[in-house]
């Protein structure tokens, strides 16, 4: 394969708003190597999730570098794999695949993504109590996220109980028992009364979704907010958080982070965030004036 | 699909070596077309010809917008294709396939850019008696091109008798009865005494195969001399044909045309073909210096 260009796609269902494309083919060309980001969206194809070991084998036999893998194929994807990293296998889940000599080897950016924008966000702010309102896919990859960035305790909370109870069971196995609890939204007054933030992982505030994900006035001031939505940048509980005086983070950073580790773990080179970050501030911006 | 993006690939045996990545990479960065041309070797692989539909229809969904196909898949790719060109049906080989809407459709260029190459390099010359050597794949395409460009009759000379009268029989059929014969090796001293000039379509001259194909005291001054072979672009039988003062035609042309008409299928842009011969000189110089 040759080094100074990359091939490489997103295997999803629903798929074509994605910025990816546009956050690796502009980095790519900064660093002057000739890259091709793909859109295989298993709707268009008329297969289900399931046909993601075969676009697997296939994207490998014609020449790509590696993949990236989003809903509803980050689980399917794994039994496909010849090695897993350390937080995919933890985590249970892939959004990045590599090929390297023949072999698939599957990555979770997510994870460190989401660490990464969080570092640099949020740096100083207190972990001890942390709630989180979302066990879905892109919940249990945050949530693993917050408590490798040292939180003291996380809660789940999430309208299916069992799936919050499900997560927070995988993160108390893997962190250590004591680290991670369950509940229902019911109880989200009194977990934030006494939280030191909040990470916010439901689509609630997306365009197609608008509008707050729980009641305005159970923020208050002491509490930070990370967002997991990027499109808009700014949601409306960011605008609610930040009018109230809470620290924010937006979710374009996790959606920068998780793309630049993926690029580096396709290319082998140093990607520039900073650039990374002013790109999803204009592309996100133009797709949500277009929405 | 993107349009200002194109990703292509060929398919093939032992195809490391081939200049149409550069080829065709080079023009799209001249035009501003972000391209990637992958090479897909069955050999690599370890799949046998036959593999060449599963591997169209893979390329098709992971979003390729075509594929160069090249030996030993050029007839075997024909069974999945949804729709050919007619010269492509014509010769029963194809050699480029572009994607449409889903649809897989075959076309010829080696026979176009042949056709393209020799109207640019021998404009004028007599066509009346044309003797072709070798009736491979190569030769299939360049008689069909040579007939096409309306030479009065052709003379296909190989060492595999049956493989000369079969594609007599196809030319005859094609392009009118008494348009072509066939012919061996022992008769091209009386062929070549009497003909207008000739096509030389196997792979002596090449760095592997070198010398000349026939012996030198067969050319004559009044021959024109058509070569296939393009590494090296100056092979033993052109310099030797050169130095007696025939008019001769190098096979940088047809590599370079057959890519040409390849680029505009795939992008419905016209490429620079100026600037690609620029480019194989360049190109085959330098491989066949490294060889």
């Amino acid at each position: 394969m040759p080094h100074n260009s990359y091939l490489v796609g997103l295997i999803g269902s629903g798929i074509g708003p994605s910025l990816s494309p546009a956050l690796h083919e502009r980095e790519a060309d900064r660093q002057g190597l000739r890259c091709l980001y793909r859109l295989i969206d298993i709707d268009t194809l008329g297969v289900g999730p399931e046909a993601v070991g075969d676009l697997v084998r296939a994207a490998r036999d014609l020449g790509f570098d590696g993949l990236n893998i989003t809903h509803p194929c980050k689980q399917l994807v794994i039994g496909h794999l010849d090695e897993l990293s350390v937080g995919a296998e933890a985590l249970g889940a892939v959004n990045t695949v590599v090929f390297e000599g023949g072999r698939a080897i599957g990555h979770n950016t997510d994870v460190t993504g989401f660490a990464a924008s969080f570092a640099r966000g949020l740096p100083d702010v207190a972990l001890e109590r942390v709630v989180q309102l979302g066990a879905g896919g892109a919940g249990a990859a945050v949530a693993h996220a917050v408590l490798t960035l040292g939180a003291g305790h996380i809660t789940v909370v999430d309208a299916m109980p069992g799936r919050a109870a499900d997560l927070a069971a995988v993160l108390n196995r893997h962190f250590g028992e004591g680290r991670a609890a369950a509940a229902t939204p019911d109880a989200l007054g009194s977990l934030l009364a006494r939280a030191d933030g909040i990470v916010h992982a439901t689509p609630t505030g997306m365009a197609a979704h608008p509008g707050l994900p729980f009641p305005a006035e159970l923020l208050h001031p002491g509490l930070w907010v990370a967002e997991v939505v990027y499109r808009p940048l700014e949601t409306e509980l960011l605008r609610t958080a930040r009018a109230l005086g809470c620290a924010t983070l937006d979710g374009g950073g996790m959606a920068v982070f998780q793309a630049a580790d993926a690029f580096r773990l396709f290319t082998g080179r140093e990607p520039d965030s900073a650039r990374m970050l002013a790109d999803i501030a204009e592309l996100a911006g133009a797709a949500g004036a277009r929405s």
